[in-house]
């Protein structure tokens, strides 16, 4: 058995069994092994990016990683944008990355880069397999790192790929999650009795579970604390019968009203909350002065225990205030980002899996599908844009029996619009609504927002898609992705409606305001 | 002025006047800044990896660097691929990679990466503007470093660039190229006067010169010692009147086929060639054991000045052997890659810039135009996949007065597809020749090169670009390019003669077997 043959079936064995692939030369043994085990699923994309993007959005979703199979060191680095996502929302991925054959490596080929270096920016674990004897027990070690949340890159010369003489590896146990001790829920509970203005910030793995969001709502029914979510979770489950929940807006100004007079803010599954950029004049964080930040949990514990825990001896006879079912009315007339969301809002699907890459155009998304059937929302974590599309990959992948609806600003999906031959090929059901304004419009706000003194024409072009417009219909079609355009509220919702309805990708154009 | 205002006008008073930009948040004053510097030709990209490539392919034909902008490190991670292939071809470039305000640094916002070990992946010359006292004579450093054939990245801290108390800085003096000792030269006309099998391998800034190549012929002439070029030169000049110069096959047997015999291989511009990857059973260098290597110039040196000075003293009475003009008959019937390259040799316009990334649908295409009336070729020189497109942006910025053409492979086009947007946007005359034959056809060679046994459905899927097959057409006139569909050899006479007639892009899909 070759290297790769093992490598694969240690994977699958540990429960890793989909790969997202951009082979070149040294990943063919890779290739050919595929067909040696077929419970490992290889999914071909045209850009590492898709990828990355893609093992991330199944991660959320699968709740264990996907493998991405990248080229070298100018295939990782095409990938890096998206993993920066993925590990600044703690999912887990497992980076396979070709290299040259050992014997190769020391001739600085045109292929050679410092690949280690690329891979130790995002990795939390990091190897380069030596021996075809090793890679198997080093596969079932990334595999279990990556599982604590992290980033795991296997780099893989290919000739250990190649060689003979590989057993697969048994899994590693995966620890559990680790508990918070008493005396800190203690603490905490403490602080809430204080009546003194207390904000449970909330993130992670508590908003990713209906559970810990009810045992939030009870603290917050019982101690009068303000529930508040983190701007961008990984996943965050949304919907009726749960509590409401908003998110910490994102500009300066108004995340800093909304926690100003805070006395007590509760980390549970998220960090303490900063500005995405530093601005002129204005604080890095929203926290308030003389706020104290108390962490029930950190990213990587086991939150929802901890969440629990709190609202057992805080407010043990609490009842959570939940949201009723409710969708807005469809609208009519002009498209804008409120008639879109609102058009959203009345047609979620139960079980939706909402990726959310709308920036600006996302005005109202939250609050118009807040009381809609139960689903899943996933948000750009790290801010490297061109995760959306990838990610709707990963997660229709993850999940083939719920649609996908993907929620896409026009100059994020350029970065990755590749994602859409997969979401073709694969045959997922993903539902794409391509806010398409014709700009970069939340850098048209930032260039105001940085008190940057430019209204020029040049400047203007650095953040204008026209000139050509981008028809997102031909761009579509032309990866095998039915596509519409609509240009009035109820011809999207038209359109939504059909494509929920029908199997298999789809693309809507939204033509808002600023294209037309 | 703040630093941004600064930055700019040190830059161009340096001689980068164009900038290939992808900005952020934290670049919004750079943005504002252009329309205080007219001199500065800002030009948008879509994704930054076309930026990166963009500004290798100006460097090359520019003879030196332009400048990218780019957003923190998941910006600069999606230009790293293209960063690469200039690297490796000794291409220079001056990269302005916004990052937080320094006061935001520490708070490890979301967008927070190690951006200074990515950058230190591809980077000569990297340094951190820490003041905007300082920022301008950084930035006159940085491009001082680039004309040197390095990358130089500056960091540029958000507050840096929007702070106050920034001036100008002067350009630095460029050295020259360093001289090759005439003792050197001395000791290759010895060896090449044994009269032993020799073998003058050209590469760098002697292939990319006219008098560096008629120097070559000369000696050749004389000393009866073979030209052959590296197998991707950074830019080639060719065509009639100029000596006829092989390069280095890519496939190893015939590379060592090439090379076997040799007892004397001078580099001139050139470094010792090695294989792209390992094999199995397979040297890594195509050097035959016993040759001795001779470095007349290494790359960075003054290759051109030496290769005279060879010719003067080894062969100074020599005429070289020069190139008839002569081009191939139009051909007719079915599109194949060796017809495709006739019609190219047929119809190639004087001055062109060919920018070749057609991987293996490039059989016969050098051969094919090498009699063509004069033109420069640009090679993928670090094997990065998706370079193509975006030199051709590049390039035709460089040389706004010269045809190029792009002859693309179909699998490594999608890389980077979102230069056709630029090249609309700008009005570039790039036409591109789209090599469309529906799969990684490379891979399906080396599948069966590097030994992997498989002729399984599943590894076979990972190869293929059909389910579905791209629409090229609708990919280029969804992002504003003019398209058209040849699928037989006079079609694509006919539409390349109208594109190349008529000034700005165009996208022709030129069908091959494989996609029929």
């Amino acid at each position: 058995m070759n290297g790769a043959q093992a490598l694969i079936r240690t994977l699958v064995g540990a429960g890793v069994d989909v790969c997202f692939a951009n082979p070149g030369t040294s990943e063919m043994h890779f290739v050919a092994a595929l067909d040696d085990v077929p419970a490992m699923r290889g999914v071909l994309t045209l850009f590492e990016g898709v990828a990355t993007g893609a093992a991330d959005g199944y991660a959320r979703m699968a709740g264990r990683p996907a493998a991405t199979l990248l080229h070298l060191g100018p295939g990782l680095g095409n990938g890096l944008a998206n993993l920066h996502n993925a590990r600044r929302g703690g999912a887990p991925v497992v980076n396979v990355v070709g290299d040259h054959a050992r014997s190769h490596k020391r001739l600085d080929a045109p292929l050679e880069s410092d690949v280690d270096a690329i891979a130790g920016t995002v990795s939390g674990w990091l190897r380069r397999s030596l021996s075809p004897a090793d890679v198997a027990a080093d596969a079932a070690e990334a595999v279990a790192a990556a599982a604590r949340g992290a980033i795991a890159t296997l780099l893989l010369p290919a000739d250990v790929s190649w060689a003979d003489g590989a057993a697969p590896a048994d899994p590693l146990p995966v620890r559990p999650a680790p508990q918070v001790a008493s005396s800190v829920v203690a603490a905490v509970a403490g602080a809430l009795a204080s009546g003194e203005p207390a904000v449970l910030f909330l993130g992670g793995d508590v908003v990713a579970s209906e559970e810990g969001l009810l045992a939030a709502g009870q603290v917050a029914a019982g101690t009068g604390a303000r529930l508040m979510a983190e701007t961008f979770p990984a996943r965050m489950v949304r919907g009726a019968g749960l509590p409401d929940l908003d998110k910490l807006p994102y500009p300066p100004p108004l995340a800093l009203a909304s926690l100003a007079g805070t006395v007590h803010l509760v980390l549970a599954g998220a960090t303490a909350p900063v500005h995405f950029f530093g601005y002129p004049e204005t604080p890095g964080t929203p926290v308030p002065e003389g706020c104290t930040v108390h962490v029930l949990s950190a990213p990587g514990e086991d939150g929802v225990a901890a969440v629990r825990a709190l609202a057992d001896l805080a407010a043990p006879d609490a009842e959570p205030a939940l949201l009723e079912a409710a969708r807005p009315e469809l609208p009519s007339g002009e498209l804008t980002p409120r008639s879109m969301a609102a058009v959203i809002g009345a047609l979620l699907p139960e079980r939706a899996i909402v990726v959310d890459e709308a920036l600006t155009s996302g005005v109202g998304l939250a609050e118009l599908t807040s009381g809609a059937p139960r689903h899943d929302w996933l948000a750009l974590t790290g801010g490297a844009i061109g995760g959306g599309q990838p990610m709707a990959v990963g997660a229709a992948v993850a999940c083939p029996d719920r649609p996908v609806l993907a929620v896409q600003a026009d100059g994020s999906a350029m970065y990755t619009i590749q994602a859409l031959w997969t979401q073709a090929r694969e045959g997922l059901d993903v539902t794409t609504v391509l806010c398409d304004n014709g700009s970069y419009a939340i850098l048209e706000h930032e260039l105001r927002n940085v008190g940057a003194r430019s209204d020029g024409e040049r400047a203007g072009r650095l953040l204008d898609l026209g000139g050509p417009g981008l028809d997102f219909v031909a761009l579509a079609t032309g990866m095998g992705v039915p596509a519409t355009r609509a240009t009035t509220a109820e011809e999207l919702a038209d359109q939504l409606r059909a494509a929920l309805a029908e199997p298999g990708p789809h693309l809507i154009d939204a033509v808002l305001p600023g294209r037309r």
